[in-house]
């Protein structure tokens, strides 16, 4: 049975997972394949530290570009993340003919293009199915079962960290920095979280999804992003009562000739499947002309999971090498910008929730309204609920304004000056609202 | 570009979905797959009743071996269904040499064998994605995405009809003639709906899908199969009450060196993604050692759904047949007979929910548990609950058992007495129970 040969660089948490699955399951796997996948070089700073993997003493490496090199390695599998040394040795390897899998998201979200045109330029396969929902086969679903459909929308949960936090926000009542500190004890979190409660992980899948659906680049620093730092537990509480769950969603809609995408945290219904991922689960909602919906749920993380999409994608390049293959299949092709862009930021349309302190006296509510109604948002419910008493703080309460569909301009704008207002004390906060499942 | 010659069989709902797809979006798919996808022939035997598809007069036949022997399609569609008419004209495609996509479940199920070896003799490629799942992934995902996976277990509800009669005798506590006649009104169900309710069209699509993760036949009549026709509503309004959704599940475990295959009605706790799939979607929850819990869902059935899948599949075949591409890839092999085989049904092991109509007299409960222990097996909790109240009818009471884990064999035993005793009016209702998600 012929062969083909893998160099891992990156030995960490994925990377183990990684040499784990090949040489644990290479049988099952050669015989799915009917091409015989061996791990010929690990490449890592460190490989002392042991990995709780078998990994042959005499392929691992401290170099690289050694890894890189072996003729006998077909399949280039970049783990070490970051848009520096990886980003090096991606186009390195693409240059000697070496395909390459990767699972390295803000580098494609970032340099995605650089990276996709060096791959379509030598002919090589370039695979990332890892790099969005972990153990989700949502880039490949995308790039082969849907490639009949015409993308109409995509919501994605797509960062584990916030969603163990809102779920325990949900479920305990309990205030983001309590959770926040509990889910970095528990290692849910990295020390420095702010890549993920910032939103910007999240930003990143979202661009490489919409990039992929659209044949378009979308720069994530082109989308509004908003994490869930600045969310109360009142927000949480209250829409939990209005029958939602908060949760940090990535929206990617198609509109006429534009696509809006967007990261903001969400009230979803519960009726709605989005509403039920809970923990550090993913899922991927996405909306085909042909397929109506369709939901891709699993672990967004973590070593197996990872692990399982990236030896996935081996398997690909495996039988495209074997097969001859249609090598274009992979990358992300950029030939829509004629025809279409990104949506400005000012002009994504949404139903808004807004919930700002008021001090509890009359004329509050229609101060407040005035505002909104200046900037062309209409107002669907305003209300200062039962459900919000126990959080007023000294003759302040919470007041929740419902909009109906509103451009973000308009409601940015509105905000603005209700923050300005003497009655009202300290930021509102802002979220999205996504209607019933169809 | 190079263009690659569709010719469907059959144009009813399906086929004029199809049809449909390749017309409308063949620019989309031509760009994503860098081949011309052109439709050559649409065969049926009335080419007459308007589809609502602008289909070329002159591809019109309603010759199907004038589409099989067009020299200018290399991909035949069946959606013909059935096992007579259709598995010939598949034979007949793969004897000379053309590639097949199919939906048809039925026959894959019972023929699998016969039409995959044929079609590995011949080196064409044979597509089924649409025979399970509808419009969701699932048969591809299996195939390439989780190779690098051993496959634990996969959960699927996999018919919409019986899920949507039996989400609304949870939300409405109906009966399920009543709904099921309503269904008939609504088109949500066949005016003979036996293959749906009685869980055969689920059996087809399990044995599908074991066969394609463990490589060996499971013959559909070789597994228990029990649909949803003898459920009352007490059962349903009951199991909801306890924090349970009554669904019709296809369980597939792989134990040792068994694999244990079955359809039941079957009581899945609230928090349970699969209690979330309501109406007519279908999902399948596949459990692998690498990817861990991954869920898909989306609509199991109808025109569009369908026809999204077998378009993807047509774009597989089209990119294999200009990539050069790995025709071995979509055949089920059945390489693995000689270690693994199908678990006797008396052998499959779960929790079970038992049901009986009791008269309401002292020592009825202790008969009943002998009766369960003389066949080991072990009572959790029996009950005769204030909910069940109001289903009494003179005098007999609804009495419900559940059990800890235990062998079908014995607690089919056990029912078989326990419908003997004078104390018991009717045929108990047996259903499977599904553990918390871990």
């Amino acid at each position: 049975m012929k062969q083909i040969g893998v160099g891992i660089l990156g030995f960490g948490t994925v990377g183990a997972g990684v040499a784990d699955g090949l040489l644990r399951n290479r049988e099952t796997f050669a015989k799915r394949l009917g091409v015989d996948v061996v791990l010929r070089k690990v490449a890592d700073l460190d490989i002392e530290r042991d990995r709780g993997v078998a990994v042959p003493r005499e392929i691992l490496t401290t170099d690289a570009m050694a890894a890189i090199d072996d003729p006998e390695v077909q399949i280039v599998v970049e783990l070490i993340g970051g848009t520096g040394i990886a980003k090096k040795l991606i186009l390195a390897a693409i240059e000697r003919g070496k395909n390459v899998v990767t699972a390295n998201k803000k580098l494609l979200s970032e340099s995605g293009r650089e990276i996709f045109e060096a791959a379509a330029k030598a002919g090589v396969d370039i695979y990332f199915g890892a790099a969005v929902g972990g153990g989700i086969p949502i880039i490949r679903s995308l790039r082969e079962g849907l490639a009949g459909n015409e993308i109409e929308s995509m919501k994605g949960i797509l960062n584990g960290t916030c969603n163990y936090i809102l779920t325990r926000m949900i479920k305990e009542g309990a205030a983001f920095a309590d959770v926040l500190k509990d889910a970095q004890k528990l290692g849910f979190a990295e020390a420095d979280p702010t890549l993920d409660i910032d939103g910007w992980d999240t930003a990143h899948k979202a661009s490489i999804l919409a990039s992929l659906a659209y044949s378009i680049p979308v720069d994530p620093h082109a989308i509004e992003v908003k994490g869930i730092r600045n969310l109360s537990s009142v927000d949480v509480v209250y829409a939990d009562k209005l029958g939602y769950s908060v949760k940090l969603l990535a929206q990617i809609d198609r509109v006429g000739s534009q696509v809006a995408v967007g990261v903001h945290p969400t009230l979803i219904p519960k009726g709605h499947m989005l509403a039920a991922v809970n923990g550090v689960f993913n899922a991927v909602m996405v909306h085909g002309d042909l397929s109506g919906d369709l939901l891709f749920y699993g672990r967004g993380a973590g070593r197996a999971p990872t692990a399982s999409t990236v030896v996935g994608d081996i398997g690909d390049i495996a039988r495209n090498l074997t097969g001859g293959g249609a090598r274009y299949k992979s990358a992300i092709r950029y030939d829509n910008e004629q025809t279409l862009s990104v949506m400005p930021v000012g002009e994504v349309r949404s139903e808004f929730y807004v919930r700002c302190m008021v001090q509890d006296r009359c004329g509050a509510f229609g101060r407040i309204g005035v505002m909104f109604g200046q900037h062309d948002v209409s107002i669907k419910m305003a209300t200062s609920h039962e459900f919000l008493k126990g959080y007023e703080e000294e003759g302040v309460i919470p007041v929740v304004i419902r909009t109906h569909m509103a451009k973000t301009g308009d409601v940015e704008a509105a905000v603005s000056d209700i923050e300005q207002l003497d009655i009202v004390k300290g930021r509102p906060v802002v979220m999205r609202m996504v209607k019933e499942q169809g």
